[in-house]
């Protein structure tokens, strides 16, 4: 499943999921498998930290199986499909996409990919330092500051404004001192992340040693879906990697190109570690760090130019979409 | 106020106000103040996240008030007072407080005292960064891992356990881009908070440059009670600088001494920075950053010897409290 959170014309955001042009409206379509649906939440991360007895995303599974049933094949896109007046099928260009998580339960970003370790230390005149091998770090970073697909990023008070193209894990299950031989388990699904840095805050506190924290903390962005692992299959190895294209365009000139298989550490180590002494809970977001090459800091030798106002950056991963958003 | 959250002999755990040596149950006594006072979430998150209309602090504030009438001055302490069969206030020894804010919006954890930066410096043959004078620098900490007073604290996967003597301030208003002069106004309360920290993943993650993460992600400890600035007023200067001891003691032996007033940033500037581009919420929490000689780490240059199973460890804050924890 393409799982969204949407605007629907009226009313509060909540729960879809993609169907070609159109997306199911989750609590609308939930009477053709449920009685009473209308008492459950339907916001996604409370479909997320739902009990397997309750409402969760298998029963949205099920209820985009009975919309499908009903279609009987006819063209899915228009919203003719309707239970007590609601219509259970909006088409795309009738709703506006959030952030899947429009406030996860937390955000981690890791450091996961060795060329872009490598290069952001060579800036410094320094090499990998020997403990990124041995464990994959992270920082928490801001999770109540996050924008969805085509959103405005307000521009922060930098000179130095980049992006980063990474790709995300959200954690489906509840867990601690999770084996990595069984952290596929924890997975809800896979997104795209953006993680905008103000390189000129970021460099000031990392000679103090904490952090990053402003120079990261103004907006992550996510999404426009969150994709369940079994829709990638065609892309996964044995071992749970990710083989997937991942492209970044600044007002529609490719910058970064790069690819998930090149992780040095996989999601299923990334969260083997976060969850060490520490208990995942669903809806937290873990990032993989930016690609090798998916940054300007990298592109530009740390010298910019960097991203200005009105520029368009545009994120996209191969069976995740493209994500896209404008400094504002 | 000095407020906390309760379990009480019976029931989820909720908001109470401490009166001598009893809770008052707010939910309880609400029907005092409050007509339809069953349809409020009376957990202090949901109390501090109150818009001006809704019930919130003030009138919490004044549930107390009608107690202390109705009381009329009688010894506070016993159960005695009633309404529809529900104790209005329960005497400490009937309850379990927890942390005041068992699951806070956010932990953003500082590096405020000049002594302790200066300190840890000094162990890796540094001094103090210029740029720690020129920034109030943070890195977020772990907001689902809170323990309360009197909880006991799992021991992590660590050779070097050790407590940090802290004092926190939590947000009670929203707000963007705070100036420093009207930060006061953005404070809720203050409480002790103890950032539990594993010194040997802690020199790893360093060497890395991110985080801390995993040499803090473990625990944190807030508590006992969440005490509005009124109530600190003696204590507190003319440009909202506290002027509080702060003592740990493990297994009853005093360790670290320290005074809030040798922070070289104060809360306001704390707030104005973490707010800088970014939307501060409700029931975010702000520790200061370990007061001079506020943890093992510089009473023994490093070396240890670190905390164990079984160890008591106290931190005591004038007006806040005392904050015990036990290694398990």
């Amino acid at each position: 499943m393409r799982l969204v959170t949407f605007s629907p014309p009226a009313g509060p955001p909540r729960a879809g999921v993609l169907l070609g042009a159109a997306v199911v409206d989750l609590a609308a379509a939930a009477p053709l498998v449920l009685e009473a649906a209308e008492e459950q939440r339907w916001d996604l991360l409370s479909l997320l930290q739902a009990d397997q007895d309750d409402v969760n995303l298998e029963t949205a599974a099920d209820i985009v199986a009975a919309v499908v049933q009903l279609s009987g094949g006819a063209e899915i896109g228009s919203s003719e499909f309707q239970i007590g007046g609601a219509a259970m099928l909006l088409p795309l260009t009738q709703v506006r996409l959030l952030a899947p998580l429009p406030r996860p339960a937390s955000v981690r970003d890791f450091f996961a990919f060795e060329q872009h370790v490598a290069a952001a230390a060579a800036l410094r005149g320094l090499s990998v330092p020997s403990e990124w091998y041995r464990i994959p770090t992270f920082y928490f970073s801001n999770h109540a500051a996050i924008y969805g697909p085509d959103a405005s990023i307000p521009m922060p008070q930098t000179e130095a404004l980049d992006y980063e193209l990474e790709l995300a894990c959200v954690i489906g299950r509840t867990g601690r001192n999770i084996h990595p031989a069984e952290a596929h388990e924890y997975i809800a699904g896979y997104t795209i992340m953006n993680d905008w840095s103000a390189r000129d805050l970021q460099l000031q506190e990392m000679a103090i040693g904490l952090g990053p924290a402003k120079g990261k903390d103004f907006a992550t962005s996510l999404g426009p879906y969150l994709v369940t692992p079994d829709e990638l299959e065609l892309y996964t190895d044995d071992d749970g990697g990710l083989s997937l294209t991942m492209h970044a365009r600044v007002n529609g000139e490719e910058r970064s190109v790069g690819n998930a298989a090149s992780m040095y550490y996989r999601f299923a180590d990334l969260i083997a570690h976060a969850s060490r002494d520490v208990t995942l809970y669903p809806g937290d977001v873990l990032g993989s760090g930016t690609v090798g090459g998916g940054c300007l800091l990298e592109l530009t030798q740390g010298y910019g130019p960097w991203l200005a106002r009105g520029d368009v950056v545009e994120l996209e991963i191969t069976g995740l979409g493209v994500l896209r958003n404008t400094i504002e």
